[in-house]
């Protein structure tokens, strides 16, 4: 049996997990020769070094000749640099060659796609793994980061069923769920329940940070604040590019729950009892009823 | 050695994890002969089963004539109807009787005070054990809830180092550590960091509940949003009650927000890189320089 060789272009933390996954969970039928390709050697010396990739390689054009049918692609730098891959891509890879991504956004991939391609081609499926970690980078990286997490795949009519497939068996092998959604439904449903969420603790941080009234402020948070701040020590970059790239969704977002809370906060000058009361109740008994299909997911 | 009686007035969450954590830990010198008090026939059958409180009764009228120096009253009752419960002690318990309460908000116990006393007495020491969980009542209340975290005091001037000392050694007893605050800090340092966000969590999940469009919205949601959104599980009563207890400080702290999080949404909109990062990295280096700090005081 030949191996399939995997070109994973940007070791960070998904690229890094996606390959420790393979080599840990991933014998057999889906065991495949892994290059690395990441512009800082470090990296790809880190990577060898945990014996998680087979080669390191700066440049596409040390192998893009080298791939063909069978073969697959995965982009996982961060997503504002995905377009310039992308345009590398079409350049240098068989039209054979399975390519996917592994961003946060889905809508400017696909613009980026058609730009270079002048459509979507067969072989491009576009995806995005609901994992991660406020840690980033390669040696952040571990093998079990997908078990039992979802990945969403958008593909378009023009996408084929065997590149899907590729695409699905990838990650299956270390461990995830894979589920298809258009790529306009993947992009509001992750603004809400990823990207606002992401700009409101990074906001409530920076509210707290800045009042100088209360230079100790932090001194006296507890478990909850713990929790709720978490995500506000996520990678600044990775998610200055999520945010851009996803604009008009998250403007959207944002904008849905800034008048929710003006409504709450209103509701609290006015001393309106019954509308805080039914503001709280609503959403606990909302979260209540999500956090068992939620624990169920992460934990199953 | 005669042994003292506390008195816990209202057992919830706070009150039974009090008489519970006495009971484990509060053995020898901070020995308390403890009475439940709660309107709640069945909260005080479970307490009495659990055997973390001695005695139980329904009201005020049953025992507080037999309290003298040296004893203790805690109120650990929702927050608005502490007045009520003060107006009581007022008039039924002697002046040496210390009285503390464990309520999140100080400024309206204090008015309560001053309203039922006509000064803030010196057997009155103000208390906010740090401490909680989404779950509520009795049953959800352990031992070592107050375990490596922090009871603000709030005394006066007036108060009498005696009832302090007290008052210390009890919440010393079941494994917390005591500072001390004056009472409009306590209540903006709240605002801040445990109510403003409380606030964010329940207005986030409600909008998201609203989003029509958006009806599985919750199926994609990641281990990020479940952390973030943990604590609009929380009692909706009480929040309600701290909402607009400490209605003047967490108008601010919304408003405070409100005008950072405007900001966050025009640099998006502006596509404002440079503001964009310098928002995200000054939040990540805050959130983690204190994220040592809070972890450190949470499982030291």
């Amino acid at each position: 049996m030949t191996q399939s060789t995997l070109v994973i272009i940007g070791l960070g933390l998904i690229g890094g997990s996606l390959a420790a996954g393979l080599k840990q969970f991933g014998a057999g039928k889906a065991g495949y020769h892994i290059i690395g390709l990441d512009h800082c050697q470090q990296s790809l010396d880190i990577a060898i070094a945990k014996g998680i990739i087979d080669r390191g390689v700066l440049s596409l054009d040390d192998i893009a000749q080298d791939l063909s049918s069978g073969d697959m692609v995965i982009i996982a730098v961060p997503t504002l640099s995905v377009p310039k891959v992308i345009h590398a891509l079409q350049a240098l890879v068989d039209s054979q060659v399975t390519i996917t991504d592994a961003a946060s956004v889905k809508g400017n991939v696909v613009e980026a796609v058609i730009e270079a391609y002048g459509e979507l081609p067969p072989q491009f499926v576009p995806g995005h793994p609901i994992a991660g970690s406020e840690k980033s980078g390669v040696a952040a990286g571990h093998a079990d980061l997908f078990v039992n997490h979802r990945v969403i795949l958008t593909p378009s009519a023009a996408s084929s069923s065997e590149h899907v497939q590729r695409v699905s068996t990838l990650w299956q092998a270390v461990g995830a769920e894979v589920v298809f959604m258009p790529v306009s439904e993947h992009d509001a449903v992750l603004a809400a329940t990823s990207h606002l969420p992401h700009a409101i603790a990074y906001s409530l941080v920076d509210t707290l940070a800045n009042d100088a009234d209360n230079e100790n402020i932090f001194r006296y948070a507890a478990g909850g604040f713990r929790d709720f701040t978490r995500i506000a020590s996520s990678d600044p970059q990775m998610w200055h590019d999520i945010m851009l790239a996803n604009r008009a969704a998250v403007l959207q977002a944002i904008t849905l729950f800034q008048n929710n809370l003006s409504q709450l906060r209103t509701a609290i000058d006015a001393q309106d009892s019954a509308a805080l009361l039914k503001i709280f109740s609503r959403a606990k008994s909302v979260r209540d009823e999500f956090s068992q299909l939620i624990d169920k997911q992460l934990t199953k």
